[in-house]
């Protein structure tokens, strides 16, 4: 087993070196407050709008991140990735700004939208099935025959560092939070923001938000050790995969509590955040606002940031409507 | 025939006086930018988001500006409207902010969400056919039966000044433009406009968006006098309505020129906005967009604003989706 010394871990200087380092690549995107979602939770609610975020998502921060910090030499044999689709978007995004190859192994169920917008961004795009051990296989493939530099969704210290860049800017905008709330997949958003928060404004109490339908984080947060699910069944499809050592460590180490909502609990508070609100998100960012409802008690009264992490949603499949 | 000076028509001052009297009840909203609808069009476009304002709509402007510049003794009998369901939202919206009682005449068609809002704010909600006649013959009842003042949605001079806040906001943050885009329906978002911009910017042309499917003002433009039908048929249903007077007569005294769009034309740019820039907003709100796709070279290397005037959709009836 691995000391904590051998995960090559980022720091707080690495947020400040990625933020200005991706500055030019991103949006500082806008906060939003609503007068309707304060008086239904009893809290003072802080919406980072990350669904504006360039790709559309959170993602595009530590993705470009990665990639600006390659070296020319690395950078000409290109990136690649596996993603349930907005860490590879954002990765076309990025690779695109830099003029670099991207290969995106992505499962064959991801929205169509997506898997387009990737190729629009210059990627080449690989499909495999909706299943963890699937998208490794193949993707190892991917990377043998290419040399291409892997850049992992969420367990790659340049990635943390770069999705920690949304918190320090929630942070110059808002000063210091009672709590923070983000949906947890992977749980890069949570450990970048465990980074930064941890070094900017420790008082901050963080909390993660998943799926009750993928609830590994939860089982993880539990029991103390990483609980993994091969194919979870969530609408919060951002939200279906895995910790890793590195995002484990920030979770156990930071982390005050994960909340779960169920799937009911996710498309209500959705469609109330699309009505209220008028914004375009996807069902992942919806978790947080369902678990906040939830527990009432444990936010009223606070300032609370809540992070909507992205809002590449099919139009065409919106989980409320009828097929 | 009446003179221009019996029109009563608002000057720059009233706007100016509007927008210090609803300043506390209103939004001044963001302006979003999109390097992918500038990258379609060749223009620089700045699209103000009104489907931010508070009731979810422009019409929250005139309608708090007319509320709040009653005197008491008007008050007491409160405010009454015919709306296809924006301004009714809004004068109820104002009204409530006021604590006066609020009736709106609502055609019976309009979208569930909008009614059952309107009684969230307090307002009595009764209902007509969907066409100008049917509503004109029972809102004259309404007002009868209870003295209450009536605050037309477009053509009442407080009404107007208070929508001629957006532009000035528009003014003050981005300085003068080379046009402005907005959708016309009663005229009432554009007669503002006009009354702002031909006073701090009158080098800024001033075009109104329109459906071909209710192309009353274009017909009206072209005619040089009031054109008007009962009840046309087009997805953009905020825009049904025809113009009187008084937005006649700033559309014919500062407008460029009125720009048509097809019902398909409509859908695809209000899809694209969705995805694009991932805000809800209703058809109505993409008639401006759809009209500058298919008039690029009217403003090609252009900076224009555009106002996103609404977001009150139903979003269990989304035009792209089977029904």
């Amino acid at each position: 087993m691995r000391g904590e010394d051998d995960l090559d871990l980022p720091t707080y200087a690495d947020v400040a070196a990625a933020h200005d380092r991706i500055r030019p690549y991103i949006h500082d995107t806008p906060i939003l407050t609503s007068q309707t979602f304060n008086a239904m939770t009893g809290a003072e609610l802080f919406f980072k709008c990350e669904n504006f975020q360039k790709a559309g998502a959170f993602k595009a921060r530590g993705a470009s991140n990665a990639v600006f910090s390659l070296s020319d030499e690395q950078a000409s044999k290109g990136v690649a990735t596996h993603s349930s689709g907005n860490h590879g978007l954002s990765l076309s995004y990025a690779a695109g700004r830099r003029g670099i190859p991207c290969k995106v192994v992505v499962p064959r169920t991801a929205p169509e939208a997506k898997k387009a917008a990737m190729r629009g961004y210059g990627a080449e795009v690989i499909e495999c099935e909706p299943s963890t051990t699937s998208r490794e296989a193949v993707f190892k493939e991917v990377v043998e025959s290419t040399g291409a530099e892997f850049v992992h969704p969420y367990n790659d210290p340049r990635v943390i560092a770069g999705q920690g860049t949304c918190a320090k800017e929630m942070f110059e905008e808002l000063g210091p939070l009672d709590a923070l709330i983000a949906p947890i997949g992977g749980g890069g958003m949570v450990s970048g923001s465990c980074l930064t928060l941890s070094h900017l404004a420790p008082s901050t109490k963080i909390y993660a938000a998943e799926p009750e339908q993928a609830d590994d984080a939860y089982q993880s947060f539990r029991t103390g050790q990483i609980v993994a699910y091969d194919a979870p069944t969530t609408i919060a499809d951002g939200l279906k995969v895995p910790l890793k050592e590195r995002t484990w460590h920030f979770v156990r180490s930071y982390v005050t509590d994960v909340l779960l909502a169920s799937e009911q609990e996710i498309i209500d508070a959705m469609y109330l955040t699309w009505q209220r609100m008028k914004i375009v998100m996807e069902p992942s960012c919806a978790v947080p606002l369902a678990a906040i409802l939830r527990n009432r008690a444990v936010f009223e009264g606070k300032r609370v940031g809540v992070v909507i992490t992205g809002g590449n949603v099919d139009l065409d499949k919106l989980p409320w409507m009828k097929s």
